[in-house]
């Protein structure tokens, strides 16, 4: 069986599906008889370092026919399918063949009606945003992995544009005291952000909805934040944060800004999976802030946790940088694209048995995963988004 | 006495050569009857985060208007004089009044010309780059307090240009390895560079050709590389570095470049004063680096120490990413007027008795950084290159 690694073609975008040292992973699925023969486009791994001959190294056939490539495929494997990627993702479309097992991100709950066109068209999708939160599943969850690189990238692009250094520093020209950055939500990207304002020396505080992270935030070497909302149980089925009522968002969001009020760096990662982000910091609460202070918004792509800020832009409102960057994984494509291609091993150790495709619905992991097959959107929760029974 | 702070004209500067909080340590240099007054030119803090109201919450006067403000100053304060200024300094220059003080970065001995033209308009310059490097004036020097801005910001802008993560990271998907940072020339900025790195969490190397330096890289948690160049004595009186010969040059260029191949950051450091930057990465050893690599060169301003630096671009040859930023500490402007302010309070804490200017030519610290009074180049060294006797 043949498994094809197609160029990214979403604007910016610098990872790539597979990389070249996770490549014997997979190879080594098929059998002599029954081999599983991997093949890249031409430059697919280039911006993020992997030049041809890597993968070329490693028994891959690069190729430079997009089209001959989509033609000749079982497997195709994608960062950014179809509703990730809902512009240039469309050239694709009519290429696709019957049953062609498509892997990769595809934004299912924020594009459900991009699912239902590939479901149209009669192509397996796997879309990796459903892989359900369960511990046998954490190494092929992308949101996690993805988010570690945009929680350590969002400390990066504020230490860039802060106007004083993180560490604390004595030295013979006076003190400088060290940055406050508070980190408002602690999943995966908030963790790695706290962690590492913490190395780069920084004091940090972290707030998030739901009190079960308190231990996680303090391991950390960072506070957690308690605010006064009386709020019942915020965490939904799968570890994700639940929706405050309105009364409660108000409180919230004034005593947020009392402590941003305080901070130098506010990381804001505050996301509803498929639903805008809930507006965390107001444009009152960023004109309290100190001139010079960075919001790194890493809920832009769906609006963003602070009300001033522009996807894909960085603006400075009252004195305040405000970071809205969309897509920062793919500004360290080498590390992040090393962890997508992991993730994506994992998965298809699940879906290939003897060199064979092998798609069994007894499996919780693959069942949630699945979001089209034979025609039909195949995720209970796309369906309902859908209107579908 | 009235000392003022003008507001810079450099492009892209965004220091100011006063901060607020330093306000007091310089006011009480005055007494009941001879005040030490300070004035500030509107928005001369507002690059670095420094407001007119936080200027005269300390009681300092706030003008609108550079010429008269040029008019009334006894002392002028500075971050960036003509020398350090080429083109813009020049407008102040017919403003200037005889036996006026002038303390900033002047360039001395990059551009000794301009030393002379202030000579002649009769004007007191101390020129802060020709502080001794002796333990009693640590506090007042601004290329050490300046070259720590720039060595921690060295390491966040090659963060934000390498596609990997520096920390050891492991992961469900998988171990990400540390960045391997190297950095050559372990002065102030070095040293700096080799903390951030490791904070940050990569493994570090460094090179010097002073092997004095050995401890102090490795107190870091640093290697410290040796090369076999059959050098003696490698440091200058004033603590820098000495000129190697051509054929040592050759020698130390190919064995940096083999370790330069195996690191994914380069930070260079090596500067010369007045001389144009050592070459140590050339454009062979920028091929050899793997693509993605990020060479951050500090002696941009003087040529570089890469052969492919451009002086304030970035630019990507042979898949390496090369920044040749020159004037770092304006990215971090709050901590570095900060310390720039301080290292200016300690200075003028010398020059100023009672509230009265009292040049004190026996003190080694103001002899030396004197550069010109009474219509001569004052510094020996400036002389010297001026021709003079």
């Amino acid at each position: 069986m043949k498994i094809a690694v197609l160029r990214e073609t979403f604007p910016g975008e610098r990872r790539v599906a597979l990389v070249p040292a996770v490549v014997p992973q997979i190879q080594k699925l098929g059998t002599d008889t029954q081999p599983v023969e991997i093949l890249v486009e031409t430059g697919a791994g280039e911006a993020a370092g992997f030049t041809d001959d890597m993968y070329r190294e490693r028994g891959v056939e690069v190729w430079d026919d997009r089209k001959s490539l989509l033609e000749k495929a079982d497997v195709l494997l994608q960062v950014r399918t179809l509703g990730a990627n809902q512009e240039a993702g469309r050239s694709d479309l009519d290429s696709f063949k019957r049953d062609q097992v498509l892997i990769g991100t595809a934004d299912p709950l924020g594009a459900a009606g991009s699912i239902k066109e590939l479901a149209e068209k009669n192509v397996t999708l796997f879309a990796l945003e459903l892989i359900p939160r369960i511990t046998r599943a954490q190494s092929m969850d992308v949101l996690s992995s993805m988010a570690t690189i945009a929680g350590y990238k969002a400390v990066i692009v504020a230490a860039n544009h802060l106007p004083k250094l993180f560490p604390m520093l004595m030295t013979a020209a006076g003190t400088l005291t060290p940055a406050k950055v508070f980190v408002l939500g602690a999943g995966v990207a908030g963790l790695q952000a706290i962690a590492t304002a913490k190395r780069l020396g920084a004091v940090a505080q972290a707030y998030d909805v739901r009190p079960v992270v308190k231990e996680q935030i303090e391991s950390l070497g960072a506070k957690f934040v308690e605010l006064n909302l009386d709020t019942g149980d915020t965490e939904d089925k799968g570890g994700y944060a639940k929706a405050l009522t309105e009364e409660q968002q108000v409180k919230q969001r004034e005593q947020l800004a009392d402590i941003a009020a305080e901070c130098d760096v506010c990381i804001t990662t505050a996301a509803i999976p498929g639903r805008p982000s809930p507006l965390l910091i107001t444009e009152d609460a960023v004109q309290r802030m100190a001139p010079g202070s960075v919001i790194v918004d890493l809920a832009a792509e769906r609006g963003g946790n602070c009300e001033l800020t522009e996807a894909d832009q960085t603006v400075v409102k009252h004195g305040v940088t405000i970071c809205g960057p969309t897509n920062l994984p793919s500004d360290a494509p080498q590390h992040a694209s090393q962890m997508y291609a992991k993730n994506v091993a994992t998965l298809l150790a699940l879906l290939i048995k003897e060199g064979q495709l092998d798609i069994d619905l007894k499996d919780e992991v693959i069942r949630d995963t699945l979001a089209a097959k034979d025609g039909q959107v195949q995720n209970d929760r796309l369906r309902d988004m859908l209107g579908m029974e």
